[in-house]
């Protein structure tokens, strides 16, 4: 009896900043999750963050801690692939054979080259290119090989990243149009959660939780500084006798995504008979989100060590993907006419 | 005593069509002098010829076809490396790399760009982008790159061309402000003839031998082929007996590239002498032409053949390009904080 093949979800994670509780909550745990359906693919986009961080250090940390984080969090790498971009050189190949099938038309309608050049435009510049990159403009064609090149069934994203998506099936129609008879790119689809209600987290300023709002509680904080920033989450000043709404309460939504269902049951009923105060909710958010995050964070910190097995693992993602990805990109190029051995 | 270091001179071809008469002498052959004075480098750029050949039968020919034709006029591989743009991964990766330090506004004026843009409008098209793919408009950045990975001094090119070496220079010179504590790419410089004359060889129109205007005599025409163009060049009506003004001849523009000194000055004199018909003139050309393109006619042909040493000489030439493309990708890999074993 054959096995049924499982569909390949393909998850991408730029390394721009130091994971917080919004990102654990809003995009680790759910795409963790996949697995359980998908044959899950997991990379750290580090030539997409080039876009922006130019500081080597930097982006030589946040790829590290990226992959320490997933694998802290839960990624079990001998039943899904993890790899870095950079280590796949076949995707920057396929960048350019890709390149030359893609409309500039495409690029001109791509949501972050527009957002750039309506900021140009707000702030009344005469250039409404100036300050934008070659690698911000190209992105959406590296993320549609991304895609193509693991041979993506879907990609799980938010909706303001549906796009990229479309544009990749769109890339791998036109290629199919061209080359189809002799390869054909898979054409992926665009899997979006249904509610994100939940999968956002209030941050220390009740606003969503979020690095661009300077609003996070960062995931890996020793824990005298997380128990700190739990007593910093805005609070009315309702007295600790009075009945108070839980739904309205940024420590309760917080606690709501780390606590058991007998534990928030029961602390919404504590809250809304009155008697408890924001002090002694705070205090309980800190337990549990200290309880669940502990193990997380030592694993974290042993990973990050300089000769943990990190890099030996993402070397073994490497090649299991560079095996996917060796065999796309030779299937391309003896398609578009360029098929010498290596 | 150390010896002295030449400067590496970079000559890039496009294979995009069959080698004319017109390309060996404005092309192949002042590349091929090169070899006296540079350290010399040369590569198919199949890559670029994917941005307009969508037949890979014909991708395939034209890149054997322009290596054989090298390897004909007298490139000499021991001395010199050639290889295929495509053999080279280190290449495309840098690509993305330099992307991101390229301001978009670059590319926005290059020339060709500005061409493709300009045809659309003249055609009262209202979408100036269209039908312009991604390659034709990251082609400048490929050129680029294509420059520095070899770490080249100087590129000899056509007036036209320079555009694409001051892009190379100022996209080096974007990656060196930011990262030339690490790295810095060397800047390569244009060199321009001095003077085209003679360089260009009259058509079988009267027009500049070139390929868009379908005017040429292919170099490695059957014999019997080539006497019959040769008899298609065209001339005035002077009686044979006239006196005959060589300078204004096609025939006598292209014999003087081809005879020796001794036959261009004869030939000079006697048709000014009158007594010369076209006629003669042109059986003097066919058999000044076969003899010097008859030899490397036998060695294209076999080099064209499937089992020949062209796709050896290629891997070979591969293989010394790929050490240098190496040693620079891995030298900006450190500078901008990607840098991980492979």
């Amino acid at each position: 009896m054959s096995q049924p093949v499982s569909e390949t979800s393909l998850t991408g994670i730029k390394p721009t900043g130091e994971p917080h509780l919004g990102n654990f909550v809003g995009a680790i745990r759910p795409a963790l999750e996949l697995t359980k359906q998908y044959e899950s693919i997991y990379f750290i986009a580090d030539y997409h963050a080039l876009t922006t961080i130019r500081d080597p250090k930097l982006l030589r940390h946040y790829t590290r801690s990226v992959a320490a984080t997933w694998l802290a969090a839960g990624l079990d790498p001998s039943r899904t692939v993890m790899y870095r971009q950079s280590d796949i050189p076949e995707i920057f190949e396929l960048h350019w054979a890709l390149s030359c099938v893609t409309a500039k038309g495409l690029m001109n309608r791509a949501h972050a080259y527009k957002a750039a050049r309506d900021k140009n435009a707000a702030t009344g510049r005469e250039d409404l290119d100036a300050g934008i990159n070659m690698g911000l403009y190209n992105y959406p064609v590296l993320m549609a090989v991304d895609i193509l090149i693991m041979e993506s069934d879907v990609v799980p994203v938010g909706k303001d990243q549906v796009q990229h998506v479309e544009y990749a099936a769109d890339i791998a129609g036109s290629f199919n149009h061209l080359y189809g008879d002799s390869y054909e790119f898979k054409i992926p689809k665009a899997i979006v959660p249904e509610a994100d209600t939940g999968r956002t987290l209030p941050g220390l300023d009740g606003r969503k939780m979020s690095k661009s709002y300077d609003n996070t509680i960062p995931l890996f904080l020793p824990e005298a500084q997380l128990r700190k920033l739990v007593r910093r989450i805005p609070t009315d000043s309702t007295p600790v006798e009075a009945p108070k709404d839980p739904d309205s309460s940024a420590v309760f939504q917080i606690l709501q995504q780390f606590a058991t269902q007998d534990v928030i049951t029961d602390t919404r009923k504590r809250l809304m008979a009155g008697g408890v105060g924001w002090g002694e909710l705070k205090n309980q958010l800190f337990e549990v989100l200290n309880q669940e995050i502990t193990p997380l964070r030592e694993r974290y910190h042993a990973l990050m060590e300089p000769d943990s097995e990190l890099d030996a693992l993402l070397a073994e993602g490497a090649q299991r993907a560079r095996e996917r990805a060796q065999r796309v990109l030779r299937s391309v190029r003896s398609a578009i006419g360029i098929d010498t051995e290596r």
